[in-house]
């Protein structure tokens, strides 16, 4: 059997709210596994996306690329998941598989046809439609496996907000003896301290203000330092290794670049539309790096879920029906939320 | 016998010509080593240092951190040198050689007091002067061995602007199988160029325009393309894993971060004194790097100085007397000299 008409949640055109409706689902190919969601993780690039596009959306839009179910179906070629096994799908669900960034399982980085969970051409050329909706059909290699030790709900902000701080941590190495900051305490900075500090590193939150203290200290922050008082900048000088910065506003990136060691890295992963300014002493008298960085690979992805799960990390969660995915937008942009709403899918 | 006040050319106040004089060189010292210097090189940053101070200039300055010479006496406590020996002092004379960096041998990024070559307070108190003099004092800790295989003349700008160039090429990896970029073929990028090819990279010169094409070959460049074309920029998108900015002119780092590969990085050893303007998703769509290097640390010059020595490479030099040495500062600032002048000690 396959579904192939859904019901999900859309964004009819760029200004108009999310509603219910239905969208196609391709037939369940030989590679592919039929999944019935059961949570999706509303991400700000959701919002981003379904509100104005970033100039090239896909009307209807069906956000989500957090989403948690159960496989429902497989196709005959399937090997790697049976009905009935936990699964997810994060950002993208098929990449060229031929470029060298998808052999070195950066498929992330896919410099040739890689296809986005929504917003984007499939490879048969029709919309992909994400994970507001109560079922997906992906392909095997582009399907997660979610261990058993992580709820389905608390797992889906793993798929985006996970692994986009887990790749960063993992790759300039973020472990013991390490002191890493996390610059922004929401939906991706929450999690930045839970696996930061599961990684075993010394973790500092810097945040705007100290409200979120508490919180932060429970996530597992050694420190926590406001961000507005000057004086945080001048007792930080020079202790990070690793700064990961997860705020869209525009920071003083001088000012946090000199919270960084010698050989040390400021990543972005959150990023401001706007251009910023740079003094480019700031990296030179350190050999200090600003990078960025973008989700991560199938492979990396699903590290990323096995290490959450044997150490029990999920995300912080505010478990909504559908149809409050519109209030929950509002309430995203006005950063009104701690620290990640899921959607119920049982409820579209 | 230790020689106490020596000859050497200085510029007397910010805005004033350099003109021959004589400065006080300490006695030495248990450690130390005299050095005859043979020749210094004239680095961009001397007429920075002479003319304006950087906004902190101790005159008269003696500039000149690219010194090569012969050990004329040696300290009771020497060990590493004999009088007669090859020799050469960089960009830093001390450190503090307490903090971690200095520790790691990373002596100029040495979070204590370090202690320039001139225009600089040494341990003593007493103000440094640089190498456009006849002799320097120089801790043997902090002098280095310049191998036969290359000339003392041709070696000596290899304290500065060789190492400038090696330390980034072999801290990001240069050599067989990766492509190099160089941007800017003057003192820095031609020792750039000649490096990254002796270490077996496949090098590209990004230049302003074609008219230093047929060096740029000669010096090891597989290919030259110009910046001013803007198909230089189409044709080698995503091309490099690793570019190195030698400019001070501010760069369009967006449009050359366009042509590094995922996970390759964009390094500044050259850079605008005005703050620059940066897209971060020009960083964060494909992992890559905007990162700052100041020369090396001693060791690593020593490593550097042997590789050159082993490889035949000494800067192209145009050797002139100390009456020159005004002139060859326009001609610096009017980017005309291929590619760096050298000064004839015996000339002062």
């Amino acid at each position: 059997m396959s579904i192939t008409t859904v019901a999900a949640y859309a964004a009819p055109s760029a200004k108009a709210p999310l509603e219910r409706t239905t969208v196609p689902r391709r037939p369940v190919g030989e590679h592919d596994v039929l999944i019935d969601i059961k949570y999706a993780g509303i991400c700000h690039s959701d919002i981003h996306q379904a509100r104005d596009g970033w100039g090239e959306g896909i009307y209807p839009m069906v956000p989500g690329h957090e989403i948690a179910g159960l496989v429902a179906e497989v196709g005959d070629g399937v090997t790697k998941f049976k009905v009935g096994d936990r699964v997810g799908v994060g950002c993208f669900v098929d990449s060229c598989r031929e470029c060298e960034y998808c052999k070195q399982g950066l498929e992330q980085y896919c410099s040739g046809a890689g296809v986005s969970t929504y917003n984007s051409l499939g490879k048969d050329g029709e919309p992909t439609y994400g994970g507001y909706s109560t079922h997906i059909v992906v392909d095997e290699n582009y399907t997660l496996r979610i261990p058993e030790g992580v709820g389905l709900d608390e797992a889906a902000p793993l798929l985006c907000a996970g692994i986009t701080l887990y790749s960063p941590l993992a790759h300039w190495n973020a472990g013991p003896g390490k002191k890493v900051a996390i610059v922004g305490l929401g939906g991706l900075g929450h999690m930045g301290v839970k696996i930061a500090h599961a990684l075993g590193a010394e973790v500092t939150v810097l945040s705007q203000s100290l409200r979120k203290q508490e919180d932060g200290k429970k996530l597992g922050a050694d420190h926590f330092y406001a961000t507005s008082d000057p004086k945080t900048f001048e007792d930080l000088a020079g202790t990070f290794d690793l700064i990961i910065s997860t705020v869209s506003a525009p920071l003083d990136f001088s000012a946090y670049l000199s919270l960084v060691k010698t050989d040390g890295a400021l990543v972005n992963v959150g990023a401001p539309e706007e251009p910023i300014s740079l003094n480019l002493f700031s990296l030179i008298g350190g050999r200090k790096t600003l990078a960025g960085s973008m989700i991560g690979g199938i492979a990396e992805t699903q590290a990323m879920l096995d290490f959450c799960a044997l150490h029990g990390l999920g995300a912080e969660i505010e478990v909504i029906r559908a149809d409050q995915i519109n209030e929950a937008y509002e309430r995203v942009i006005n950063s009104d939320v701690r620290y990640r709403f899921v959607i119920d899918t049982a409820t579209i």
